[in-house]
C-alpha cells in the first residue's frame, strides 16, 4: 500500500472524461492534490486509494464529469429574471430593460446578482463561464469571492454615446481593468467585449482589438443576433458584418462572436479559415425570436462552438443542463433531421467544447491528470433517470440541473449534497429580492 | 370560531386558480373535504381555517396551483429511455423500439413502467394524464393503486396486421376494458385510441368511432405528425387527411387529435368548426425532427390545445415543466415573434386547457370551489426563481418540475415535501432497470 496524501478522492462513480478518447470508466477513482487531477481511472486498489486523504467524496449513482462551461453570460442579470417577458424586442428593451439598467444597475445590484447568479449556476452543475456587464469589476470580486472559474469581459460599446471622449476613458478602464486581475489567472481571465459591430464605431473595434492581443486576451463580441443586423450594416458601411470585421482585421483564434443566428455559408468559411470561436444561445434566441444558429453546419466545418445561456432576462434561467437539452432538439427540428446534435456532440459543447471556444482547454472541460479539478457529481438514482442505457443520452435528455449533487472548482469542494459552501443562499436570494422590490414600486415590470 | 371539518387545509401560499378569470391570491387558504375543493380564496381568518383539520399544509413561499395535465403519454416507454436516441425514424423504429416492443412488452414489463413513470409525473408536478400503450388494463390496474388521475385509452391498429379478424378481436376486447373501468370515474376514464388513419382501415376508424359514441367517451388518434402524412393518405385514399377523417364522419368535440404538426389553415378551420382538440407534444416532434405544429394559429382559431409529453423514447422525459418552456419557446422563434405563446397561454394549455381537451374540466385543471382537488405547491424560495416579478413567466421559464414539493390528486396527497405516498420509489427504479438489463442483453440498444 502507497500513502497518497492526495486532498480529496472521488470513488466509485461512472466517469466520463470527455478527453479525446472520450473514455467513460465505470467504477472509477479520481484523485485530486493542490486543485490539479493527480489520477484519474478505474478503481482496481480500493485500499491504497483512500490513505491518507483529507476528504473522500462516495460517487455510487453518480456520473462524474467535468464542469459544465456558460461561454455567455450577463449574471447581474438575474434581477431582471421574468420581469417583463413575450413582448416585442424594442418594447422589451426601451420600456424595462434599459430603463432598470439607467436606474437599477449601480455596483451593490451587480454584486448581489452575481452571488445569486453563481448560486444558480453551481447548483446547476457550471463551474466556468465567461461574463460580460457593467461593473464588471465588482462582478470579478464577487466571482473570486466564490471561488468559480471565470473569463470577465470589461465592455465597449460607444456609437450612441453623447460623450465622445467616452472611447478613451473605456479603453483606460479597461486595461487597469486587465491589470488587477490579469494575476487572478487561471481562476479569473479577464477579456474584453465589443458590445456589437453596430454599438461599437471601427475606431473603437480596432483599438479594443489591439489592445486585447496587446494582453494576450479575448475579444468578444455580440454578433448577428438578429436578422437586420445584416441590413444595418450594409447600410452603415457597404458592407456585411462579417466581411466588415473581417476587412477591420479584428477576427481571429482568440475572437468569440456570440449568438451566430444568422451567419452564412461565406461567413462560415472565414471563421473556420481564422479560428473564430462562437457561444451558441439557444434558449435567449428562441424566447427573443431572434433565430436558429446553423450550429450543426459550423460544426461542420470545423468551428469550435461553445453552449451559453446568456443573460435571464431572456432566458430565464442558467440552468446549462436545459441548455443542452434545448441545444439538441432544437437544430433537429430546424433541419427535420433527427441525426444532427446528437448528445454526445452536445455534452462536448457544453464542456470541452466551450473550454477551447474560452482558451482554457488546457485548464478545464475534461477530466484527465493535469487538468484543474472542475467536477461535477449527477446523481443517477432518480426515476426520471431511470434505466440508464447511455450516458450522454441521459445527460441531455433527461438529466437537469437540479441533479447535480456535488461540485468540485479548482480542486476545491464548493457544493457538497447540494449545500453550497461559499455562499450563503438565503442571505443571497433575500438581497435580490430587495433590488426587485425597488423595481416593482418603480413600475417597470 | 367555526369548526370546519376539512380533511385538508393548505395556507400562506400564492393561489394561482386558472379559473376564468384567472385571479391570482397572495396568501391564501384552500380548504379540502372528502376529494373536493370547499374553499379556495384569501386567508382572512386565520383562527377559523385550522379548527378541526385533519391535515394542514403550510404553502409559505410556494405557489399553489392546479396539478399539471399531460394530455399525451405512453408511459411504460419510460423502460426505453434512452434506448435509441439521435437516429433517423426508421432505423430507430425498426432497429430498436419495434424489436424491444416485440420482445419485452409484457403485462409485468408495463405495470413497472406505469408505476415508474408515474413515480416521475407526481414528482414533476402533473396529476392527470392521458394515455395509451398494450396492455392498457395492466397500466390501468397500476394508475388504480398509485391514484393519479387518467384518461387510459385502448389503441387499435389492424392495416399491417396478417389477422383479418384482429379488428373484431380489437373492439372485444375494447368493450371489455370500457366496461369494467367506466365505475371507476372520476379518478379513471376509459377512451379509445385509433393509433393514425394510416394504421387503420377506414373500416376499423368508424367502427371504433361509432363504439366511441355509444359509450360516451374519448376517441383519440395520431395525426399529422410527420410531413409525409399527407402524401401517405393522398395515396390511399385520394384525400387530405383531414378531409378524409371528415368524411368518414369521426371527428368531433369528444375527438383528440394529438401532434398536428402538419394541420393546414383549412384543417384548422374543420377543427374549429367541430370543436375537435388538439394535443401538443412539442419537445417528442422536436427530437423526432417531425415539425412545428402551428399552435398560436390554433389558438386563435378558437381550438383547445393541451399539452403533452409524449412517450419517454422520444423526449426522453415527463416533465411538464420542461414541456411548458419548451412550448412557449419554440413557437417564438418558429414565427420570429416573441409575443407568440406568452406564459400566461402556455400555463392554461398546460392546466384548464389540457383539462378541457380531455373534457375533464368539471373536474380539474383550476382551483375553485366544487371542483376535485388536484393542486400542486411549487417551491419558490430557490436561487433560479428569484426574484419573482410575475408569476406565470416564472413557472414556465424558470421553473422546473424538480421545484414541485408537495401533490395532491382528488384530495389525497400522494407527495409531501417531495417523498412519495403512494409509490415505493427505489423498488419502482430496481424494477425498471431489471426490465433495461434484459435489453441491454439482448443488444437492442
Amino acid at each position: 500500500m502507497q500513502e497518497n496524501n492526495w486532498d480529496i478522492v472521488i470513488t466509485g462513480g461512472t466517469l466520463i472524461t470527455m478527453s479525446a478518447g472520450m473514455e467513460i470508466i465505470e467504477d472509477s477513482i479520481i484523485g485530486i492534490k493542490d486543485g490539479i487531477i493527480v489520477a484519474a481511472g478505474k478503481n482496481t486498489d480500493r485500499g491504497c486509494s483512500i490513505l491518507n486523504t483529507k476528504e473522500t467524496i462516495d460517487a455510487s449513482g453518480c456520473i462524474v464529469m467535468p464542469g459544465l462551461v456558460n461561454t455567455h453570460t450577463h449574471i447581474p442579470m438575474v434581477c431582471f429574471r421574468g420581469m417583463a417577458d413575450d413582448l416585442p424586442l424594442m418594447e422589451w428593451l426601451s420600456k424595462h430593460i434599459w430603463p432598470a439598467e439607467m436606474n437599477f444597475v449601480n455596483k451593490e445590484m451587480v454584486y448581489d446578482g452575481a452571488i445569486l447568479a453563481m448560486a444558480e449556476m453551481i447548483l446547476s452543475g457550471t463551474t466556468t463561464f465567461c461574463d460580460g456587464y457593467f461593473f464588471e469589476d465588482t462582478i470579478t470580486e464577487a466571482v473570486s469571492t466564490v471561488g468559480m472559474r471565470a473569463v470577465v469581459s470589461q465592455g465597449f460599446a460607444d456609437v450612441f454615446m453623447p460623450d465622445k471622449t467616452r472611447a478613451g476613458k473605456m479603453m483606460a478602464a479597461a486595461k487597469r481593468f486587465v491589470k488587477r486581475w490579469q494575476p487572478h489567472a487561471p481562476m479569473i481571465t479577464p477579456a474584453y467585449f465589443c458590445h456589437s459591430p453596430y454599438t461599437c464605431s471601427p475606431d473603437t473595434l480596432v483599438r479594443v482589438k489591439d489592445a486585447a492581443r496587446e494582453n494576450g486576451i479575448l475579444y468578444l463580441m455580440h454578433l448577428l443576433e438578429n436578422k437586420d443586423e445584416t441590413d444595418t450594416i450594409l447600410n452603415l458601411y457597404g458592407k456585411k458584418p462579417v466581411q466588415f470585421l473581417f476587412d477591420l482585421g479584428v477576427l481571429d483564434e482568440q475572437t468569440v462572436a456570440v449568438h451566430c443566428n444568422w451567419l452564412t455559408k461565406e461567413d462560415m468559411a472565414v471563421f473556420a479559415d481564422l479560428g473564430v470561436k462562437v457561444s451558441h444561445n439557444p434558449e435567449s434566441s428562441m424566447k427573443l425570436a431572434s433565430g436558429v444558429a446553423p450550429v450543426p453546419e459550423m460544426l461542420k466545418k470545423g468551428i469550435i462552438v461553445g453552449i451559453g445561456t446568456d443573460g435571464c432576462a431572456s432566458n430565464n434561467d442558467m440552468d446549462m443542463f436545459r441548455e443542452m437539452n434545448t441545444a439538441a432538439l432544437i437544430h433537429k427540428v430546424n433541419s427535420l433531421n433527427p441525426t444532427v446534435m446528437n448528445a454526445e456532440t452536445v455534452c462536448k459543447m457544453a464542456t470541452i467544447g466551450g473550454a477551447k471556444s474560452l482558451g482554457l482547454d488546457k485548464l478545464t472541460g475534461s477530466i484527465e491528470k493535469g487538468k484543474k479539478a472542475d467536477i461535477i457529481l449527477v446523481d443517477m438514482n432518480q426515476p426520471h433517470l431511470t434505466p440508464l442505457y447511455n450516458c450522454y443520452s441521459q445527460l441531455v435528455y433527461a438529466a437537469r440541473g437540479a441533479d447535480v449533487k456535488t461540485s468540485i472548482i479548482n480542486g476545491k469542494i464548493v457544493m457538497k449534497d447540494r449545500q453550497l459552501r461559499t455562499i450563503d443562499l438565503q442571505t443571497a436570494m433575500n438581497k435580490v429580492h430587495a433590488v426587485a422590490s425597488g423595481i416593482i414600486k418603480q413600475n417597470m415590470c
